[in-house]
């Protein structure tokens, strides 16, 4: 199965079925990775507009996860896929609730964002957070891209940033720690800054997901819980 | 659609595929409970043994994780269900995400009493932590009972105790970081309580997630997102 071949077969009405399923993963997609954008933004320029956005564009987010499940389980029932296009369904199943997170995390650093925004604190740009902020935008991204090219190369790449975001923020989060013990003033700031490093973490987590589900629907391997030689290997035999 | 009428149903080999894969959620289910009980047990107790153990059933959950995807699969693929077997079985692969997940918080609580086992602490019994460990635990085991009986007013239940955990969670945190300021000696302590606090919020978020999938299997009903009244609304008028 190579990924050309995914999407492509005899029944017209299955390929209209899955082109407008997966243009509403996509849709779902561009929100969330906009959101997590303008969360970051809105935290480190303490825009507050930006984060009025990333909260109202929740519901908008709520109602495409529905949405998409909703078609996946009628799509499943009126068309009895199997093979490439019933992994495909599946894999869809699963990262709609991994999308929907990474909106959920986006929204807790905009509210994090928003407390600050309130407590008329001096000018702070969390420069030590830009870097990891960045990784995980990136990865977010690049899940997405993989995503709607159905590019397991990508995919497995993605899922390699992960480990750089996890050795920042364990980084990032040790010297919170050192932080919090020598300067209680700045408790509230460092505080903010460790959870928002949490919620990237989180979001890497969920895109490495999606690229997992992708390589289950692309290959047919699940290539969670594998060690990514182990992966990697997998994944050169079939030639990706 | 009532409770009864799923999972009767004509090919008995059908039915032979849900109860086994039904038996498997529900060992993995029971595997991650303990997880947590344990991992909560070798945190306030410091016990290095049941924290060992939650470690090493990381892998069996792993596994079984992968054995029900691939078993919901095969069903999909083999028995094209529609109905209620369909909702069965999407949420099952919907739960299982879930399920893995709650095992994933087991296990960062059992590293983070690992890492204050090694420190050599004062005995300290996280007495504020109790109550929440307690609404957690009964969350999780409620979840796994109500899907164990396709019990979608038990379910309700679970979701509404969701609102006392998510409160308890806002309690303790306040507390939490008034303690920071307030002595910055005790940081370490402080923090791998926030940190405890943290998942066991998630892992009531994971249980009210399992919660949700087995009421759109029970009653094609998708309570996500929804106001809890309205949801119950909902419920009331399916007569559960």
């Amino acid at each position: 199965m190579d990924a050309e071949s995914l999407g492509h077969h005899t029944s017209s009405r299955f390929d209209a079925d899955l082109e407008r399923l997966r243009g509403n993963v996509l849709q779902m997609g561009g929100l969330v990775e906009r959101q997590l954008q303008r969360a970051l933004a809105g935290f480190v320029d303490a825009n507050f507009q930006q984060l009025v956005t990333v909260v109202r564009e929740e519901q908008i987010v709520n109602e495409l996860e529905r949405a998409i499940d909703e078609d996946c389980g009628r799509i499943l029932a009126t068309r009895s896929p199997v093979g490439s296009d019933l992994r495909l369904l599946i894999s869809i199943l699963k990262s709609n609730a991994d999308l929907e997170r990474i909106g959920d995390e986006a929204e807790k650093i905009a509210a994090i964002a928003a407390k600050r925004s309130g407590r008329d604190l001096p000018q702070d740009d969390f420069v030590e957070l830009r870097h990891m902020g960045e990784v995980a935008q990136s990865m977010v991204h690049d899940a997405l891209d993989a995503s709607a090219r159905l590019d397991a190369k990508l995919a497995l790449d993605v899922i390699r940033r992960d480990r750089v975001l996890d050795e920042e923020y364990d980084t990032l989060q040790r010297q919170s720690v050192a932080r919090l013990s020598e300067d209680p003033r700045g408790v509230r700031r460092t505080l903010d800054a460790m959870w928002v490093v949490r919620a990237l973490e989180r979001v890497g987590d969920h895109a490495k997901n999606v690229c997992e589900h992708l390589i289950y629907a692309v290959h047919g391997k699940d290539v969670r819980h594998v060690p990514l030689e182990d992966a990697e290997r997998q994944l050169n035999e079939n030639a990706i």
